[in-house]
């Protein structure tokens, strides 16, 4: 292998038109005509994984289909003992989706292998389109890679909303459930990398097309329920109040508040809502969410318990009484420090300013990031628009991001000889 | 007459039980089943009246229906050309209603004046059962005392839920809407008082059985439209966002703060709501409603104009833009300072605590006070119910207010000997 094989600038224009094409080729395929939406398993995936397994036959690889509908497709390493370093992102969508949320990773990881097609590569390449991460069709994200680390099983019985199981779809899309152990990789892993648009604001207001990911946020969602005592808003005085709103309203401030004092955090309300919810009636219960996130799981939950004791406090001073909900606890996920050196080394070898931030949303590689080394490239979101239609990513910052995850491949090769 | 002549307690506990008996049997009255639902000119409103009407021929007054609907039970003064006291309140509820809600301060007006029966009174007094008074059916208030005062003309056009006409309702009812003129109230008014239950908690925190009305607070509602940009709660670091709720919130604390920090200012945040309201999405757009009262016009008035202020350098600092919306406005109506002296030295008569406190809510001596003085007696409100099937009174305390509205007659006797 030429570890600084040089791509023409034409050569790498053509792969980024084909990168494009591909995505934009790609959203045609959907259950619902006029927008791209392809849940987990849909019938249009079948058109999805044949478009690929074509691009995947012109570079020597070995496709298919394993039994969680995930697309793989396998290039042979230097020897039959060698590592796989695992690519790829995810190909199903939201309702009404754009073209690039999790599709732009899977075909760039075709691109990075026909970009360095002819050369040997020291350790095997599966590139993986996983068939689910949004958590749309069960509620639940992430079934395609808990299949490839072999942790889907407690999935299987789970019900969509017509009531067909994870088990049921399977058979029904045309795969055998049974070989379901067929799907958890064997042998070495090397690691696994993968490209997603940002889907956020942070690149594009540094100027910057590309950016490592430190790692995946920890996340708390809760719900706050506040229950005062509704009464006249023009006879009860200030000091003779149960006011369940002005309780959850200073909630909502000490979040905004804790948030914008502490580095890396976010913290959202995004539901409120006062009972009984007229003009003229003092709010007698209010209902209002939390959605916390930090790198560091300390950071994220020190200042939830923060938050959850002014709570309790401006509720007390109220004579309002505040109960809590949790609905969701993930831990933060940090990317290999190995794996972000060499993006790093690469991004400065292109000439690419090359930021680190946290991704605030779940990712594929936050599971697989239990199991190998993980990785994570983002590529900056224009308008920060995602999951929506006119989610965007520009040609030139593919470009960059692909000869990024090029010159990340033959740095990966030159550790691994 | 006798301005001391003594009741026994007997007797007083005796007109005590028929003012009781009076509201529990008027509440009878209903269009609903099961409930107390009176709109203005319902059919039972004629049985409402012909209860009165046997009270008041028993008290030797001359009772008719004035165009508008109201009940109007007169007393002949001393001379023909001697002032008109006017005693009452209204007889319509809203749903679902107590017993109590203006229906109170009619009856105590027929049993006044049979506390009084056989004194010779320097000046006429009429009874008045203001027939609409809480704004339920054509969405608008006080189309009864308006009637009286001669300024109801605009309101006859008006049509409520069925499209109905006020106009056509008063012929419907059998009354005619031609002689709407004779309504008014005609020579000289000495003034108009008012007895109703308080609905609201002052008096019974400061264990007092009646107040004394200062005033009847001025008012603004108005709605805020916050607009933002509706984001990704993970992705979106705090310095990037436009969150519509934050500023909001902001609002909400404020009117809150600043309504403790002023004396006697209530401002309530009733309506609140985030859009599109999800847990994991910056809201985009935030809704919320003020409601600010004050007995002093330029207090309110500076009050509101500190909190649209407030509310424009949240959304302002946050990216965010406000649209306010004035629904309602309201001037402060002072009570009659003569009226109150005399309502004071009655109570001080009595031996009963006489706390003065503020009207939060609309009334009829509201309409009445631009044209003759007029003053207001609270009655306690248990557990500060209102508009609600539960509401009450304690008769003790329709006793203490009894006595005391007596003696108010007596005062006022006095000075217009």
């Amino acid at each position: 292998m030429t570890a600084d094989a040089p791509l023409t600038d034409t050569r790498w224009q053509t792969l980024t038109t084909k990168i494009m094409d591909a995505c934009a080729a790609l959203a045609c395929y959907t259950e619902v005509e006029g927008e791209t939406n392809r849940p987990f398993l849909c019938p249009t995936t079948h058109q999805v994984h044949e478009y690929l397994t074509h691009w995947a036959d012109e570079l020597g690889m070995t496709t298919y289909e394993d039994a969680a509908g995930n697309l793989r497709s396998r290039l042979a390493g230097a020897t039959p003992d060698a590592r796989t370093l695992y690519l790829g992102s995810h190909l199903d969508t939201v309702p009404n989706a754009g073209a690039y949320d999790g599709i732009l990773g899977v075909v760039m990881g075709y691109a990075m292998l026909e970009a360095v097609k002819g050369e040997a590569l020291p350790y095997a390449v599966e590139v993986v389109g996983f068939s689910e991460e949004e958590g749309v069709r069960y509620g639940v994200p992430f079934i395609g890679s808990r299949a490839l680390v072999g942790t889907v099983d407690d999935m299987l019985e789970l019900c969509d909303a017509a009531g067909q199981s994870v088990r049921d779809a399977i058979t029904e899309y045309g795969l055998n459930v049974e070989e379901m152990a067929e799907a958890q990789y064997k042998g070495k892993a090397l690691g696994y990398f993968e490209i997603h648009a940002e889907q956020g604001p942070v690149l594009q207001d540094q100027g910057a097309s590309l950016g490592v990911v430190d790692g995946i946020a920890g996340q708390n969602r809760l719900m706050l329920n506040f229950v005062g005592q509704a009464s006249h808003a023009g006879t009860t005085p200030m000091n003779l109040r149960r006011d369940a709103l002005a309780a959850a309203a200073r909630f909502a401030v000490a979040a905004e508040d804790l948030a914008r004092a502490t580095p890396g955090l976010v913290a959202t309300v995004g539901v409120m809502q006062a009972l009984p919810g007229a003009m003229n009636v003092i709010p007698g219960e209010a209902n209002c969410t939390l959605d916390i996130r930090h790198a560091r799981d300390e950071v994220r939950l020190g200042a939830l318990k923060a938050l959850l004791e002014t709570a309790e406090a401006a509720s007390a001073e109220r004579g309002v009484t505040v109960t809590v909900t949790p609905k969701m606890e993930e831990k933060a996920t940090p990317m290999s420090g190995d794996f972000k050196a060499l993006l790093h080394r690469a991004a400065e070898a292109e000439e690419l300013p090359h930021p680190e931030l946290v991704s605030g949303a779940g990712h594929d590689a936050m599971i697989m990031a239990a199991h190998m080394p993980s990785a994570m490239l983002f590529v900056r979101s224009p308008n920060a628009l995602s999951h929506h239609p006119d989610e965007m990513v520009l040609p030139e910052d593919v470009t960059d991001a692909l000869r990024v995850s090029v010159r990340f491949l033959h740095l990966l090769a030159e550790q691994n000889v």
